[in-house]
């Protein structure tokens, strides 16, 4: 997420009804940037070597899950919590053991290792007890296994486990742990419920009734990434929605618990979003507000449906051009990795969308902070230099 | 100049015999963000609009010169200042009546009115005075023109005048006038000289001998933007470089002067730079470093010269591929044009550059500053709320 996807995020959350353009909640929050190469020699970051930075205060490689370039596991934060007998909890749309929220639990030389990293959410202990308290997010093909099901021994250990994200208000106690899908959750756009801000609303009701003494929480918007690999600005957008009302939610939790510190801040920018491309000067906010669902799930729906242009009505609120039409004809005779490639491309055209790669860049990233010790975060930081001064936070 | 520019910049001038990247004078002094959308509903700025809001604090539209949307004359900083009776200076390396400093100087319905939009550097009096007591910049087409001579009109009114940058210590007094180019000065990456350091350093030295009541001053890399159009990343880099220099010269004025306070900010971001690009996780800086011209002086010289590999190895250490010299043989055929595209392909392919556009897009840009009140110009701000806080300092 990085600077293009909150400019577009305001424009995009800006009501048209008022000649003022509205601030988002993120640029209420603002307070710095930050530098995010690995340590290597190619100045772009995946996510597990910068949530690695982000959980440890220490760079490491690309794929490398809170280990260094050593390959030798590195204290994270969250690691630090539990020694210090606070709650923690993880929150991600993504499954649990992806590889930012793995880079707070686990360690392992590859984000790859899915099952090896699901294993360290509960043989990681800290101090004899389990790393995570409280855990949101997706990926019961990781957690319940033929060779090993790791739910039933949450289960062994007193958690509350559930599977339907409609069901989270029967959790009641923490620990708890709660598995929404096989691997990540739909897309917010393909869903009728905003689920990070359900998922945030849930933890900290929760963590608020035991956290006497204190707690970590990670929450991540985990597929805002995903859309902007896909290179999908109505998911993105959508994502990012989501991902700012669990942030209001969470300023609301400090402005309540003024002892709290929110931080908010990105691994990396995807795909080489810009806010304006093919030299118009214009974003045009309102076509990507036009579609209702991703563009993987329009492309799915029209390479099932021989009438095409009935079949994008419902889903868009402006009608295919004859250009746009025979595009889509003719990449439908291919595949349907060929019509998602059309698809996108009458969005982003249409919008004045641009990108430049399905894979990271090195842009600097926004850094956002409220609460006690906020000046803390200001300036143009090293992405280590947040873990560094949280932990030093957690130690005190 | 967005975030993309000075993340490319920190990589580019990374001195790779040290394990660390260092941080660039940009990094040293980031204090926030702006909004820079013009009034109107397209999001994206151009110069004239963006720097109307930070001349000003009014937003206009795309084309406004220091007028507002009913066409309008606005109150200027420069034009405060001056009835402050404080010095005021601009510095740039576009021809000196470009949209930025004609937005802080004149008033004009269009930008493109370039004599008019001139002749204001005479007529445009303030208490009976004219606007800019230093001038450093190109655009002698505009000033000596058969119509009306201002630099004759400049000299009249105990101006110094030169026309060569080599000469420029040979300015001993304020008020003066430099005008180094037609229109805007050379590429800094095809010139031996760093013009705008060059320009800086002798401003801030004249200004400091005669600015008992104050000053204003307005400093440009103006040609940061203009490499962007051309999506040239060696030049835009060159460019950069300039810019930090003036950056670094102006930051120890203010060491010197704590009294004063140094602003940097953008009008808007340029191309859709992205820092990495085609799916590939990296950004190569060396292949930038390695060419030592532009894209369009590489391609002037491919194009007049019969041996195009030699020609090329002329410019770039690093030889041709088969592949990249079929490109460029393919492309001469066509015209100038097409190799100028074949080039700049070559170069942003080798080093992983992205473009987006040749215009510009919303992304927000950077704000820096240093020294006294550097404190107000904090957290994610509006372009327009720059401006006002600087007013209220000369007001005060």
């Amino acid at each position: 997420m990085g600077p293009a996807y909150t400019t577009a995020y305001r424009y995009y959350n800006d009501d048209i009804n008022t000649k003022e353009i509205e601030k988002s909640v993120f640029d209420t929050i603002l307070t710095g940037t930050a530098r995010t190469y690995p340590d290597d020699d190619t100045y772009v970051t995946d996510s597990a070597a910068s949530a690695t930075a982000l959980s440890s205060g220490i760079k490491s490689y690309n794929g490398a899950i809170a280990v260094d370039t050593d390959k030798k596991p590195v204290k994270t934060m969250l690691e630090l919590a539990k020694e210090k007998d606070m709650l923690t909890a993880l929150v991600v749309t993504s499954q649990i053991n992806h590889a930012t929220p793995a880079s707070f639990t686990a360690h392992n030389e590859s984000r790859r290792n899915y099952d090896q990293i699901a294993n360290d959410y509960i043989d990681n202990k800290i101090n004899g007890k389990l790393p995570v308290d409280l855990m949101f997010g997706g990926g019961t093909d990781y957690f319940i296994r033929k060779d090993r099901n790791l739910i039933n021994e949450f289960v062994d250990n007193n958690y509350q486990y559930i599977d339907k994200l409609d069901k989270i208000n029967t959790i009641t106690q923490i620990p708890a742990i709660g598995l929404f899908d096989n691997i990540g959750l739909p897309y917010a756009i393909d869903s009728t419920k905003n689920h990070l801000e359900m998922m945030t609303k849930k933890a900290l009701n929760l963590i608020d009734k035991q956290s006497d003494n204190g707690f970590f929480m990670m929450i991540e918007g985990s597929q805002i990434d995903w859309c902007g690999h896909n290179n999908d600005i109505t998911c993105a957008m959508a994502e990012m929605h989501d991902f700012a009302n669990s942030i209001k939610i969470a300023k609301k939790y400090v402005d309540n618990n003024p002892d709290t510190i929110l931080v908010v801040t990105a691994d990396h920018s995807t795909g080489g979003l810009t806010v304006g491309a093919n030299h118009e000067y214009k974003w045009d906010a309102q076509v990507v507000k036009d579609f209702k669902v991703s563009a993987r799930k329009l492309s799915r729906k029209l390479f099932k449906n021989d009438k095409l242009a009935l079949e994008w009505d419902k889903y868009s609120s402006t009608p295919l051009t004859d250009k746009e039409y025979q595009s889509l004809k003719v990449a439908k005779v291919v595949d349907e990795a060929n019509l998602f490639i059309a698809v996108k491309h009458i969005i982003n055209t249409r919008s004045y969308t641009g990108w430049t790669t399905n894979g990271h860049t090195a842009m600097d990233v926004q850094v956002f902070s409220y609460g006690k010790g906020a000046e803390h975060f200001t300036g143009n930081l090293n992405n280590t230099d947040i873990a560094k001064q949280l932990i030093k936070f957690i130690k005190n």
